[in-house]
């Protein structure tokens, strides 16, 4: 990043001191205020609550709620940076729930870095929320820790990075294919990064109805067979890889790496390290093939280097670019959709929902144009209407 | 209470659906605003705080922000009513720090009942927060919890059923002692509760000067010797009923009660239950004697029956009366001043210097004005000149 982005950013962060404050919905002027909103009056509050704890739902911050929950151990494109650094991210995180969707969000930025201790935090924590938004948290823990967490609360829990990052990727790769009058029965599909967003994207890939997906690792395509497999890995591997096996007998590459993922491919999106793809590699896929280049701040592949390899769509997540793919355009309004419905579960069938009703709001798809504005109105209506 | 305030408090909860909301101290409404407030700006940040974990405090929400948690197990007179019902007490509390002491407190319920719950997730949630204040947590687990976490972590820790009653409480008593012209050192003093705020009370009353002091609890007088103490009581009965020695031999009382105990007694201070003192019990105490009745809605003894029974200075818990003896005169200070010099620990020196500066802006005490407003705008800042 520039460094005036970096020196303004610090500047705005040193003066307020933290982004986020709290304030009082109700007024707090005189004796009779404080004796509404505190007590003797707050005991009715309570002794209704305690005969019927859903009446939380009625009375209380639970109603518009949603702890954005994080341990520091995958932050950003920095790493294991510890719950301190991870703070200004999860408070600026909070902003946003509040800005495009409304809700309430608490940033809770832990010590704790097993499973257990991640699962038992949150439990503890869950009567006072209406729901649990995890981030940046590193895998694999991070697949373990959300499948028992919605297996084990009667609120809503999801991993942004996982099921966020999904149906903003899968919304705008909707609108990409109808770019290049390609269909998802038919493209190849290559994912680069096995972390949380790219097992997850791949995972939402499949259930929407691609057919050939291949998912890549720092060591190449993951297949089944392929040794020191974790076991979300070993998962995908049955689901992926299977009509191309690349890594197993492809005839075109006896080096199971990148490259022979590519070949013949029609899609890339990466989820990934910066400058992992180039014009070379770009040349080994289909005509008019699709580059997501997600990493962040710098893509995976520059847009102009993509346009003269032949690329007809590119996506980042960058703001200074065409097609920013944004997780914002997504977790308000599954928030806001599962608060207004007190939904328990966010399903696969809800995410999909999710992703077409966003990459609806785009009317006629162009190269430049494939997925709405973070600043259009529509977006977060259209999202919650999904979660229901 | 009258059915109109609980008829009010609740209609205004449900209007409101609870009473917290958030609001950004920064601009959101473009690109360039996300850019720094979020990603990619908030990047420099994270970087910064992870290399120097102290710089949280120049950046982020934890330079003025309080954790209220609560397990729900003592909650206002109610007692255990879990975690959910507690929320909107939490929840009004988080607002009184704001309103009375610019603190952006949060209000976290929690499911642990044990001290071992409680105290690993404070300590997990400790990097979020400048400050940690425990409300309605049942004794004796409280005691333990609260020394657990003042040892083990280095952000400051209060339980203000203890400090904060303790704190405001001398105060109000330091005042009420000059009205009728009474000393510390040969008063005789019945605290009646030996729950959280009866045992730090008297603690403080001790730390302050007091040399004759009672415990009861619901068995009558606390003393060495009693059977089935538990810890905190032993410790308290180390140090109080020494001189009076109510329990063992003294020679009013066979039956080591609550009247054995306020025999020749100067003051009560009740933490107890509604309606357990009355003017035969009180006419057993020294003449011009000083009433606390705190417990709350329904005091000990209502301020017309004591007044009749001969009582200088009587002070309760309620609004409705003179003389309220309420917390919010202490916490948002006691924060106030510990966020702003990061202290790290809040001592016995501090509260007892909180006390006095407290009591000292009531510059002439009469009967009916021992303690000031709870809308006195001179109450936060003399208060948190105390913490440093």
């Amino acid at each position: 990043m520039p460094n005036t982005i970096n020196q303004a950013a610090a500047a705005l962060h040193r003066k307020y001191r933290g982004k986020l404050t709290i304030k009082s919905k109700v007024p707090l002027t005189n004796r009779r205020d404080l004796a509404l909103a505190y007590t003797p009056g707050v005991g009715e509050i309570s002794r209704q609550i305690a005969r019927s704890r859903a009446k939380a739902y009625d009375y209380t911050f639970k109603a518009n709620s949603v702890a954005v929950v994080s341990n520091g151990t995958a932050v950003l494109g920095l790493g294991n940076i510890g719950p301190e650094a991870a703070l200004p991210v999860m408070e600026g995180k909070a902003l946003l729930f509040k800005q495009f969707g409304d809700v309430d969000a608490i940033p809770l930025c832990i010590n704790a870095t097993t499973v257990e201790g991640v699962v038992e935090f949150v439990k503890q924590i869950a009567p006072t929320f209406g729901g649990i938004n995890l981030e940046d948290i590193a895998a694999p823990e991070c697949f373990t820790i959300l499948e028992r967490l919605q297996a084990e609360l009667t609120i809503p829990v999801i991993h942004d990075d996982q099921q966020g990052t999904a149906v903003v990727v899968l919304a705008a790769m909707m609108n990409a294919l109808r770019v290049v009058h390609k269909k998802k029965e038919t493209v190849r599909v290559v994912i680069n990064g096995a972390g949380a967003a790219g097992l997850s994207t791949a995972k939402l890939f499949l259930q929407y109805g691609f057919k050939q997906l291949i998912l890549c690792d720092s060591q190449g395509p993951i297949y089944q067979g392929r040794k020191g497999l974790n076991e979300s890995k070993l998962r995908i591997a049955a689901l992926t890889n299977l009509a191309c096996r690349i890594g197993l007998d492809h005839p075109a590459c006896a080096a199971a790496d990148l490259a022979s993922a590519l070949c013949g491919a029609d899609i890339f999106v990466g989820v990934s390290k910066a400058g992992l793809l180039n014009a070379s590699l770009i040349k080994l896929m289909r005509p008019d093939p699709i580059i997501f280049a997600m990493a962040n701040p710098v893509p995976e592949v520059m847009p102009e280097v993509a346009r003269r390899a032949g690329v007809r769509v590119m996506a980042t997540g960058r703001s200074d670019f065409p097609n920013q793919i944004n997780n914002v355009l997504v977790f308000p309004g599954i928030f806001r959709g599962a608060l207004d419905h007190r939904v328990k579960n966010i399903t696969d069938a809800m995410l999909l929902r999710c992703a077409k009703n966003l990459a609806a709001l785009v009317s006629r798809p162009t190269a430049e144009s494939i997925i709405p504005s973070v600043f259009d109105r529509r977006v977060m209506p259209a999202v919650a209407r999904a979660i229901r």
